[in-house]
């Protein structure tokens, strides 16, 4: 069985597993050729070019797997590879084509065809995957290689929380290099929280003068500008959350007044999730507008034609014993605590119609308020399947984070200090646990499946920073990448089992280690040379 | 209460806490001055002071909790630290005296009185971690200072794999690094494994040719070399591990006439508790032999008086179902699996015996055989406490392992690919668990007491390697470390709670990552700066 399994070729340990591929059984040496674009060609396509010319220059990666193989005997040379596109169109929304065509001959000329520059750069990541070292040389093996590949979901997602621990650009562009060796295409940056605003604001320069760590723990206009044209650059949105009402406490250092249950203790617990507590008082209407300037200035900051507008976890006791929204509500009757969210979600929403972009929204805003979002809303969910069901079921667009396949930061214990358990959604999120993670589960309405747009891991950075995160992210990530892009099935619909595709995550976790994401290991590197050996029988 | 909390004065925050400390109301320049041996010195004396030297001329380091506090007003200056010992016999070993005396006035010289070497290498440590950053200069705070510090126990470990994944000499050498900022004494190097065999080894080379993962994943005896003088240098005891008879594939690969139950596909969990499956073939004269002469060539090459013989988790399937041991037993009426595996332990030890070094073994040999070894033998136990108590009123000294407290692995759920499920450990080890393990708990009797000699976190490599190996250690071994140093209660008594002792603990991690040890934060930056704010209520 091992012996068997050890020889499945290097040419199909691509990752995520493009949707056909076929292979001839020659191998093409590949240590000299050229990329170059024919006809039209666009910045995006040119830097993809520059980039993998490096990417493939810089690494001679041979498989775990592939360790005894030794130099293989080519029978014929690549000499170029030429990419061609339809559009140079570079918008990257949800409508972008990714699809490529990939097509290596035994000698000769490769070619690389795709309809927009973004499945230049999808095909790209995957040309790369397929030059191995070859002794002093490289190689591609099994040729000739054909790949026709395109994404089952648009919305392949990373959620990442720069609030409670800083991350500098250094390592977020890092996180979107991993990214794109993945085929993911969106960086949903959930950019403040409560314990820090590390953006520059120049609508309200307090908020990050008082509210992120440091001057230097900021995200100034020029890096946010950087990391976007480095993520479109990966064909990866930058979608950012500005999370109201809830979740807010570090408004308040620089606009205490708008604020209700400031920091509450020792009974924290009693009015927001997790310490500080804090939350836009919403009886005020100086909240509507400050969230309003807020959605104003970073509209303009982030192209993104989607903007997410948070909504998660509002705790009514915050309100309902502020004295402030008690005077209010005494003074109103017939309004309540409700009534006056149900009030700000709709002007917060309705002023974000007003520049044209999409809203996305954590899905208490529907399913835990009496706020209808208009149905253009793009709903996150993550509390359970049943959130991906009753979404689609009213017709809202969907992106599932399920905390309990999805939640990279689980598993590791409580970070309360004084408390010796564990936390709230344990255990630990295997590979294998996210790759068995079917967002379309118990969907069968062609109409509602085609409301699911995709999926995003999420990283809560309460017990992670830059130092720790490529390892938190890595390879475990990629197992959700390969099911938003592949899809759970192969071409014929059997479901594809974690069993079999070990072998290739292995690949790809030591090639992203290769180039320099300090992924962790999955196994001990003899399970990775020896596949199925150690498979629970 | 946060007010209060954050005023502790960063004097305070030392780790592991010392004895006791003494201090006063005024703050010391401290950014140039020397270190120097008055008297006798020696070469770990010379270069744990140029060591330091450099430490603190690197670090500007402001615990997070001081985040705000500006520069403080000095109102005298260090000029020297002068260095005296008693004795610079640098014999390290399990008598080693590693107390010292460390007084820093007000203004002029400070000085380190220690008995050994050693005791200058922890009050140096204790000294840099008194130096912080004061604008751009350095100060000591609340002078004069006045510590007397020694360990509670004298073997403060890490017990460390470095077979089912490999670790580079670089990134064992950053280990000891930071065990010497934690003032952990003991490397115990569980070397090798079934997995690979990834040190030299010039009786058998073929052990290390066929079974290191690569010519460049093996040490050799330069690396080795060079790791146990790194280590001395820090006052850290290297102590090898060969583990026998289970937990032996890769030695197949060299030998394989003396192996049983080799690689059993697909059931190897009949044989092994991870796969592959593999022992020594305790039936054969051959076994012994080899086991011997492995022990006489590394008792050479690792010069500490201890050496671990394993020992764990034998299966007595792999022998029952042997060939040759049925045909041995056979052959051999009387005799059985039990007393085979006797007559392998008792042959081995009284082997070690013979080269003067003292045994150290996983409990099983005592508990899980009918072997009785010597009573100078070392138990390691870590299946639970009633092992500890077990082995010290059978009057073994006993170092603790425990897998519920302290295998750093753990939580990190199954790693089999073809399982979604948990691993046996779960869950993951918050370090506030690791604190609170005692390994004193449940023994009353002072002459049982004595018979524990301390304890070591544990990393097993099936998911770990030295791209991820900082943050899975630090600050978790960090938590074990002021235990096992400064015991479980101050010298009132009173036992010290993980929420009091966070702040101590946050700025040691802050200061560890200055240094280069990527540990991972234990919460949000917010929390680390405003302690009590995010406890429990």
């Amino acid at each position: 069985m091992i012996g068997f399994l050890a020889a499945l070729p290097s040419a199909l340990a691509l990752w995520p597993i493009p949707r056909t591929l076929t292979q001839g059984t020659s191998n093409t040496r590949a240590d000299q050729f050229s990329i170059s674009a024919e006809g039209k060609s666009s910045p995006v396509i040119q830097n993809a070019i520059g980039r993998y010319l490096q990417i493939i220059s810089d690494e001679s990666f041979v498989a775990p797997v592939d360790y005894k193989r030794g130099t293989v005997k080519t029978s014929g040379t690549l000499n170029s590879l030429v990419v061609s596109v339809k559009s140079t169109d570079e918008t990257l929304d949800l409508n972008t084509d990714e699809s490529y065509t990939l097509d290596i001959p035994v000698n000769g000329k490769a070619s690389l065809k795709a309809q927009s520059p973004y499945g230049v750069v999808r095909g790209l990541e995957t040309f790369s995957q397929l030059v191995t070292g070859n002794g002093y040389s490289k190689a591609i093996l099994n040729t000739p290689v054909h790949i026709e590949d395109s994404p089952v979901y648009p919305h392949r997602g990373l959620s990442f929380d720069t609030s409670r621990n800083f991350y500098s650009v250094k390592s977020i562009l890092r996180i979107l290099d991993a990214m794109s060796y993945n085929k993911m295409n969106t960086f949903h940056w959930h950019v403040v929280d409560s314990h820090s605003w590390p953006i520059e604001s120049k609508t309200y320069p307090a908020l990050h003068q008082k509210g992120a760590y440091s001057s230097s723990m900021t995200y100034y206009y020029n890096d946010v500008k950087r990391i976007i044209k480095y993520a479109k650059d990966r064909g990866i949105r930058v979608i950012p959350e500005f999370d109201v009402p809830g979740h807010t406490y570090i408004v308040g250092q620089a606009l205490p007044d708008i604020m209700s249950c400031t920091n509450k203790l020792p009974n924290w617990d009693h009015y927001a999730a997790e310490p500080p507590s804090g939350q836009l008082n919403i009886a005020k209407p100086e909240s509507i507008e400050f969230t309003n300037n807020i959605v104003s200035e970073y509209v303009k900051l982030f192209p993104d034609n989607v903007f997410h507008l948070g909504g998660d976890e509002v705790n009514r006791n915050c309100w309902s014993e502020d004295p402030d929204v008690q005077k209010y509500l005494a003074a109103h009757p017939g309004e309540d605590v409700e009534s006056l969210l149900v009030n700000f979600y709709a002007k917060v929403h309705d002023h974000l119609a007003t520049t044209g972009k999409t809203a996305y929204t954590w899905e208490e805003t529907l399913f835990h308020s009496k706020y209808v979002p208009d149905n253009s809303t793009i709903l996150q969910v993550w509390i359970d399947q049943t959130s991906v069901q009753k979404a689609v079921a009213q017709g809202y667009r969907v992106v599932s984070s399920s905390y309990d396949s999805y939640y990279l930061d689980c598993g590791h214990g409580a970070w309360l200090p004084n408390w010796d358990g564990n936390s709230w959604c344990d255990p630990f999120k295997t590979w294998m646990h996210v790759y068995n993670y079917d967002v379309a589960a118990n969907i069968t309405d062609p109409a509602q499946k085609k409301l699911i747009l995709g999926t995003e891991v999420a990283l809560w950075s309460e017990q992670s920073d830059e130092h720790v995160i490529d390892a938190r992210l890595w390879p475990r990530a990629s197992a959700m990448a390969e099911t938003a892009w592949s899809g759970k099935s192969d071409v014929s619909g059997r479901v594809r089992t974690t069993g079999e595709v070990a072998s290739r995550l292995h690949e790809q976790r030591y090639r992203m280690v290769g180039r320099g994401i300090e992924a962790e290991p999955m196994q001990p590197l003899w399970c990775a040379r020896n596949p199925g050996a150690c498979n629970l029988p």
